[in-house]
């Protein structure tokens, strides 16, 4: 279904949200506790909405490709992030000032605070400060709330630039210099602030009853999908490449949240982990779609400073290694007709590529799908190459291994470092640490192996801080041998890579309603929310006439219809005039409407009513719920869905 | 479809524990790690199977009553738990081991003991020890590893039996009286224990960067419903009686899980809260279930020391008083449909009357759906009236009215207590504590009121302790006056009760495993899990009988019809032979088998296989397709869903 959007009303986002919130799309959560930021509840329409999100991305991605759906727990314990990397990186930093007591997010206030003297700068020099510039930072509400016109320094400005343009960059430290080199305050107060520490964005507790389980809530639901990689392998009969798939929340415990729901403290996401093997990144079915157009902004067009978009088919995008494999690019095309689907605006979706110093921990390639809203360019699916990076390290702290193995065309000869110990002498040498020293030791990887057989060579020793001992542990050629040695192998054994498209659902959701929402002609109060039937909360209202107890019967066997058809619908019988039960269902994003008159009573025909539109058809309740179905479930657009219907003037 | 088990095979909880762990229906969750009690993940068949059955419960009581579903978050401020009583209440009672440090739940251990030691008086005394009569109590693991032969004394034998029949009754500090008593020490050592203590069963963590917002993870969805009643009551026009719903992860930190799926720290739950007039909860659509005939346990049977069942028609139940109400007798009708469509046995189920000393501490009656496993009777289902407790407490705490009106149908006169306060006078003498005071008195009960008038009346004062408040607070006549004032009312406003089914999903998962798990005739190692095929994990296996690029094409062209029509299916084209591959599917709980061989490929027929009874038809393949469709989702049974398809002996 087309839709047409008959109107002269400019979007607002005040309407958009005042319309969500007073039909309870969401609300603050505890809002009569006084609400706790970055929580937010769906109520039904909203939840009816996400649950049809769900539904399309479960069809369009697990069954489509035969993925391995899995349920994992939220509650993690420390060792696993730990491991993944996550204790240590996943964090953000943070200032403090000492007088209030208020904590700033210090990128974003370093960020906020030479942007709006920049605005003030322009506006000292009587240049227009024009609003658009700077939309992709309006995604938080400002903390800066008055501009002052200063004129600065042309070196001044240019340095300012310099700084925003790699802002995702620094790290604690560095921002905490710019914090004092460019004398940066608590914008309300004027207060000086404490030097920005780094604060771990994971919700900690503890499990069971003596409280030394240390555990985290999940901030993202893929380490599940990795933990069970050997199930998985298995339960696919051990055959590459396969996904594994996951859809739950997670949590991060942001440090000022105020963009609803695009910044949250608990929030749903569906994740596939990909697994490839490394040498084999093309895709089966990468032909399907490599003639589809997308708009790119990759890497280098943003180190040069530009951020003009680069449209071109994925199969160019491949050959021409933009996009670094067929995987990535499959799923970048796959990941574009989901978003088209369930209502994005194609003209306000873009691939973009991380900057080299913008990436996670675990990525080594990473395009996001970003939506335009008014808060700017979104986020909203990560797709990250995320390498051998987890399997790696997990299997390093556990000692399980977590490969796949090929058998090989032609044996070949590979040449490896091993390792040798001399294991009798590691218990009178280190004692209660000998278990650890082993386990470490046999553990490392290829690269380390060398850079020990150099060292046990040319300094006849090898000393090494290890995880759980006190001191330094010193080896010498009386303890480990380490040497290269020839193997012939017939199988390979690898660690897969992991693609990982990851969807943050609310986020799509939000940008959906921007996408799809407006207002009729002339009417800046009769908001539509133009969502597509699919994933529409309610399919259809059913609006009799009148109250006449004649219309009852015809109430009653549409709706038996309906629910035979398991088709959503609501039925409004109040007293309001059609045009308004209309206008409500308008807001609540409802495709269809089915008016009962009085000639129903006599000919069981109804009325067949198009929300953006408002075309109206008629045929018999048979006809109607058959285009309904069509419609919605089909993908059939209007036209073709009401052929046989007769045009209705009222 | 009707289940045929043609078997010979005792049940054995052993194999069918391998079998879902073997086949990755779930998994001890971080297992590589070494895992964590009560932490388990569902794997592919699991998770689908579980996302089956949300699907069913979806449409059997959401969209069937017209529900309003909501999804409200999980982490949860301390203030929201401290009003509902959990922070007070939910918890239970531990001792510890001095020496060990090991833990056990309190009533857990006396019962274990006690029970241990009235079995080794029975071999003592010659008698033979059934296993079944504790059954009900092998739900955890023993921690009592050995039964000796010690006869006890009649009246010691007595005693035992009745402090094991009011277990769930006894208060920490009885439980503790009942350890010295009896001299209950550590199963395992004889070590002497701590006297218990409680233990809150909620997660707690800390919300934001300066970490002083504590929040609980949420131990059940309710409390997310009852926050929103305003805004839900507003959604659904003002109109009573309504339901909310929710399905969502909830949080026990339990002392020791020990029982698989049955115990667990992360659980889902469908919960639903069902809003209604105190003075009226009759339900419109009872007559279509009052015939339905159920097994009840009530109250009164237990209290009388027996486990004896009554059957009788849900109507009966209600008439007689033995289930409280219409709406009550309702929702166990529907829990009852809904547990037999997804695959539970009706022979090993019944609804069990909790005895008032087991009670939750917010509701005023509940009757359990209990299902029958070699764990014994498991709670599955709660259906509990909470009456107006949370909806009360939460006004109180909040000042916010959370009451629904009801227009009379004759102007009525009511006596109420008043309170009139001389708030000038309340500065003054209050200072900053005037306001905290004020709003405590404008929200106490009518019962307070009259207790604080008559108190004033005797005593010329009244004398409280207000949260927040340093001291007593004083209250003399110069400052409060309460008084009893008639009034006419044209509206009734009350505050609604609530009728809560609440659905532990894992629970009802593992037993509908337990249910429809069997081994084929004279072959133990043949397992089938006869799962029904609206909720089985995959429907379709689709076998072709080799590997000849003959059938290749055949294969496709059922997996696209298969596609087309959305049902779910899995190709296996291994060098197993049929009988193996089928096998394997009867593990996963595959209704059906297409097979395809070289006849196929001629005429475009292909056999259908039923997994319980391995009868087998044949037809074209949209013939076959047809059947599958009409038996998995139309639930008509395989006679007369294959009515037109022709037998078939392989």
């Amino acid at each position: 279904m087309s839709v047409v959007k008959d109107t002269n009303i400019p979007f607002s986002r005040e309407s958009l949200e005042q319309l969500l919130k007073r039909r309870f799309f969401y609300a603050p959560s505890f809002e009569i506790y006084g609400g706790v930021a970055g929580l937010f509840d769906f109520g039904p329409p909203g939840c009816a909405f996400q649950n049809n999100v769900i539904d399309v991305w479960r069809k369009h991605f697990i069954l489509e490709e035969d993925m391995l759906e899995v349920d994992t727990t939220m509650l993690t314990p420390y060792e696993v992030f730990k491991t993944s990397g996550h204790v240590d990186r996943f964090s953000d930093w943070m200032c403090k000032d000492l007088k209030t007591g208020e904590i700033f997010r210090a990128d974003h206030l370093v960020e906020e605070v030479l942007e709006s003297r920049l605005k003030g700068d322009k506006s000292a020099r009587g240049e227009s400060v024009k609003d658009e510039e700077d939309e992709d930072k309006k995604k938080r509400k400002k903390k800066v709330k008055e501009i002052k016109n200063i004129k600065l320094e042309d070196d001044v400005v240019e340095e300012y630039e310099n700084i925003l343009a790699q802002i995702d960059g620094y790290s604690g430290p560095q921002l905490g210099e710019l914090i004092i080199k460019h004398n940066i305050t608590n914008p309300a107060t004027g207060g000086a602030l404490e030097p920005p520490i780094e604060f771990n964005l994971m919700f900690d507790t503890a499990i069971g009853p003596a409280g030394n389980l240390k555990a985290f809530l999940r901030p993202e639901t893929a380490q599940g999908q990795f933990l069970n990689f050997n199930k998985l392998l298995e339960f696919n009969n051990d055959k590459m490449p396969f996904a594994s798939a996951s859809i739950g929340k997670s949590f991060r415990n942001e440090i000022a949240p105020r963009a609803g729901l695009l910044r949250v403290r608990e929030f749903l996401m569906a994740e596939i982990e990909h697994f490839v093997d490394p040498e084999d990144k093309s895709h089966p079915k990468f032909d399907d779609v490599k003639d589809v157009k997308l708009r790119f902004l990759p890497k280098k067009v943003q180190e040069s400073g530009s951020n003009d978009l680069i449209e071109m088919s994925v199969g160019e995008a491949v050959s021409c290694g933009m996009v670094d494999n067929e995987t990535l690019g499959y799923f970048i095309a796959r990941i574009y007709a989901f978003l088209i689907k369930i209502g994005c605006d194609p003209n306000r979706l873009r691939f973009r590529q991380h900057m080299s110093n913008e990436m996670a921990h675990y990525a080594s390639d990473c395009w996001d799908a970003e939506l335009h809203t008014s808060y700017g360019w979104i986020e909203c699916v990560g797709c990250a190459d995320r390498s051998a990076y987890d399997l790696s390290v997990h299997s390093a702290r556990t000692g399980e291994k977590l490969v796949s193995r090929k058998a090989l065309s032609e044996p070949r000869t590979v040449e490896e470092f091993e390792i040798e110990l001399a294991k009798k002498k590691f218990g009178p040498k280190f004692r209660k640490d000998a278990a650890t020293v082993e386990k470490w030791l046999l553990s490392r990887t290829q690269c380390e192996l060398e850079d020990f057989a150099k060292k046990l060579e040319e300094h006849g020793r090898i000393v090494a801080r290890i995880d759980g001992v006190e001191g330094a542990v010193e080896l010498d050629p009386e303890l480990i041998k380490i040497e290269k040695v020839k193997r012939t192998e017939h199988v390979r054994e690898f660690t897969p890579n992991v693609i990982e498209p990851s969807f943050g659902i609310g986020r799509i959701v939000y940008s959906v309603f921007e996408h799809q929402y407006w207002a009729r002609k002339d009417d800046a109060e009769r908001g539509v929310l133009s969502l597509p039937p699919l994933v529409a909360p309610t399919k259809v209202l059913l609006v009799p006439l009148s109250n006449s107890s004649e219309l009852q019967p015809i109430v009653k066997k549409v709706s038996s219809v309906l629910r035979k058809e398991k088709i959503p619908f609501k039925i409004d019988d109040s007293s309001a005039s059609i045009g308004k039960r209309y206008a409500r269902n308008d807001e609540l994003g409802t495709p269809f409407g089915i008016t009962i008159d009085f000639e129903s009573a006599k000919d069981d025909s109804v009325t067949l009513r198009e929300r953006d539109s408002t075309k109206q058809v008629r045929g018999s309740i048979s006809e109607v719920v058959e285009a309904i179905k069509e419609i919605t479930y089909s993908g059939v657009d209007w036209t073709k869905g009401t052929a046989s219907l007769k045009p209705f003037n009222s």
